[in-house]
């Protein structure tokens, strides 16, 4: 562990049962940690237990190392997932594109600005058209070729790049190629999408004309962790916006960007901040 | 037509071409009728052309049966269809119930408080658990039995009554029966139902479930004119409200009253005051 | 303490330090409580931690008096405020009101639905407007005469009517009266007002005026703690609405109905669920 | 005019009288021109019409100056101020900022993307801070010093840009600098600022610490027209954002961020499309 580590977050979860905050707890304030930030949520319809704790590390007792070792045998007889992370980081974040460079410019931004603690490792794009935004940033940019029988072969390559520039995180920013199950699979819980409507609302192609057609009165954008099942991945994110009968299905694609770059920046810093936990096919998400 | 009317309400849509404006607003100007308020929507998909007058009719220079009557030239030339409705009035309206109270509430209120100009002229419910509000409001309440094959005589029956009440709306109020075909055909334009989701997300029972199972950000509720087409009548109007993973199912059905009733309130007032234009599956509506 | 009880909520608040969650949440698990819901807040910039805890009580090996009774030694050691409240609880509540009844209507029947565990004692009108909407709902209407210089004899009243009645919470439902100081200070923390005005904004006489007259695009309402500081108690919550320039006055103060039945309906109920702390101006509310 | 011209936008201010719109709109079906769009608005308050047209020149039957020249006689009949525009076009646009990038990255990617029909001549910073981004988007940025006794000199020279560069409109993209009354002037209905709370609440300096220590459970920004009197322009669009009591002023501030990209974005967006007239204090918006 580095010196400059000032503070750890916990994501934990477990079988519900009483005293599960009060051990938690105790074990921070035993070793003189302080607990800054507590979220916790008991599903009483699942029976499962999950939280998230922020604690400030600078006045332990005992070195980070055996702080976080030690809580082995709490997390087992709790049955727990649990994982730390030592403060400050920067996840490191690939990012997947074809055209659209939206979403791409607010993630470049958010980062830059410091409101992303990211560290975009590359941008990957089935197209080349992204590149020249990636060059104004100074990111590395892989065009990865993946139409007709180069796809399955494009999906092993982004895969390799994925492996070699050791990401956590890989952010669909309107990607528009179906991942194959492997791939899925093979970065479960590591690929966040955006999908343009309000999900499970208008699945499948152009859902910006399927609203228009159906005469919604308000569009939506969906930021969700990607599974083999396509769409329907753990929602952790969405936001909306007003419509009318006015608006065509190319206004309603004007408008959705604001959702979607909004939903997307959310949803990836939710997930940077450990602020998800996955269960099942949903995503309990503590907010900030 | 009684003398204390002094404004029409216009609506017309026909197939789209230069001119129209210039037509409708000339045949009013040309009689002396003040233009109070003008919506208009080209639909450039389609091809059609919608709009909707207000017209003070206090300084015509014809009489008002005049003024409607000889406005058959100029709409069988646009190919249009048209309606004129006299100000002031209050819409003759049946609500249709079930067992829960709280959009029932909404409308009284709003009517008693002036907000929606509408006369009620009975609640109809198949069960008899709204009686005593329909009581406290001094409105005729009738219990139709409906269940296991008393379904098909109950709306018979209904229908009997809101033919005999003369009412131009009936709205369902959390009504929890599938109409036969016949019964929405019959009253075409004028039955609105309110769908307690955002649609076409949740289509079918229990939607709120669905949305938790789903573990949606955000949920919604749906005022919709009904088609012989379960859910998928034309959207009027919509309303959502945030959510978050702690938030059981019971708990969304809580949030989601809220939505339910500004969605149905709203979308009742849009149909009574004529803001609202069928055009196959969508709705256009000018809202105020 | 009666024997229905099924749990307890603990609200706390105290100079912020390490390890208070681990003593108050050992305090519960040593007792076999279980916690149920835990909200916390650290305030780094004041230094205090609030928060508020709900215990399942059915499995306690102490009786219920000694479980809160003993406490006492815990809390003092944290030089905490504190407050328990058995469940289950309906506050006794009066309802303050001018003419208008719309706030009035949507408390009423939330009660009656069961959705804030209130007892409504009486309903209290410097009008007699409301009587008939009391009746309704067969609760006791008071009638007290404030105007001119009765208006002091009149609060006078309105105490005595209160302290009788034992209330916990009077809630000002658009009661058009200014409270004198030592009516503020007498129910401090038990008065709950809905100001028609996103707060700080358009403080005075007329807000939908003067939100006309300045050209916003949202208007809003506001719950509040009352202060003898006029409109500047602690916020509790505000719900808003977007309006355009072509929304009247009146048709502000039409949509704006819908802001004050929202935002009062929530404030209410967070306070009667212990999900408010007031710390000096501002409200820590924990919502559900 | 030039050859490629296929529209025209009229925005058209007066006295409201029956008939404007039957005149307005058979001027132009006279002329073969076919009205798109048409929204108007009768203040009954003021005692004023406004209306905005877009109109398809393409099967105009005279030219287009002959269209444009022609109709002042109509205008002076109606007493109205009007203005007509080409379509299609792109607005000569500067932006003025200071340190913070976030509304200028906005603009630029919005106009890059084709979303804002704007030409950016120049960024115009008081800082050097944003000298990069203009770089990246090879925009011309010109470094205006102000501090101290510089102030009125580094206006001067601002008004000589705008000048030179022949604006139509200038965005004061968080510039942190109080304009004077003769700049103001000069500019008049050509600046456009984003106020970052929302107006008239916490006009001043540091408006998210405000907010904080006033507890409100809403932030927001707003766009309006620059006058002589500061944060009291006619506003033109207003975005808002919950928050809760957890955030502090710095997370007020990065979740506003958000409100300001929006709120501007459509600000500008409304002004360049003609959407916007100004009447006093307040604008009416014609949104699309």
């Amino acid at each position: 562990m580095k010196s400059d580590v000032h503070g750890l977050i916990l994501k934990l979860n477990c079988p519900d049962q009483p005293g599960i905050v009060a051990k938690v707890a105790s074990y921070v304030a035993e070793r003189s940690g302080n607990l800054v930030e507590l979220a916790q949520f008991s599903d009483s319809l699942g029976g499962k237990f999950f939280a998230r704790l922020e604690i400030d590390t600078r006045g332990l007792r005992c070195n980070l190392d055996s702080f976080i070792n030690d809580f082995g045998d709490l997390g087992r007889s709790l049955r727990a997932d649990w994982h730390f992370r030592a403060l400050p980081y920067r996840m490191r974040t690939a990012v997947l594109v074809t055209k659209t460079d939206h979403c791409l410019h607010e993630i470049l931004w958010r980062a830059q600005m410091g409101e992303l603690p990211v560290e975009i490792t590359s941008i990957i794009g089935n197209r080349a058209d992204c590149r020249e935004v990636a060059s104004r940033y100074s990111i590395p940019f892989h065009h990865v070729e993946m139409d007709g029988d180069r796809r399955e072969s494009g999906f092993r390559q982004i895969h390799a790049l994925l492996l070699e520039q050791n990401v956590e995180l890989a952010v669909l920013a309107r990607f528009m190629q179906i991942l194959p199950d492997w791939f899925c699979m093979e970065f479960r819980g590591k690929l966040i999408n955006i999908h343009h409507s309000f999900l499970p609302a208008f699945i499948g192609a152009n859902p910006y004309r399927q609203a228009y057609d159906r005469g919604v009165k308000w569009i939506g954008a969906t930021c969700h962790y990607v599974t083999s099942d396509l769409d329907a991945g753990p929602i952790i994110e969405q936001e909306v916006e007003r419509v009318q009968h006015f608006h065509s299905p190319s206004d309603l694609a004007r408008l959705g960007r604001n959702c979607e770059r909004i939903a997307l920046a959310r949803g990836i810093r939710y997930h940077v901040h450990d602020r998800t936990i996955i269960d099942g096919n949903r995503a309990i998400v503590f907010p900030d």
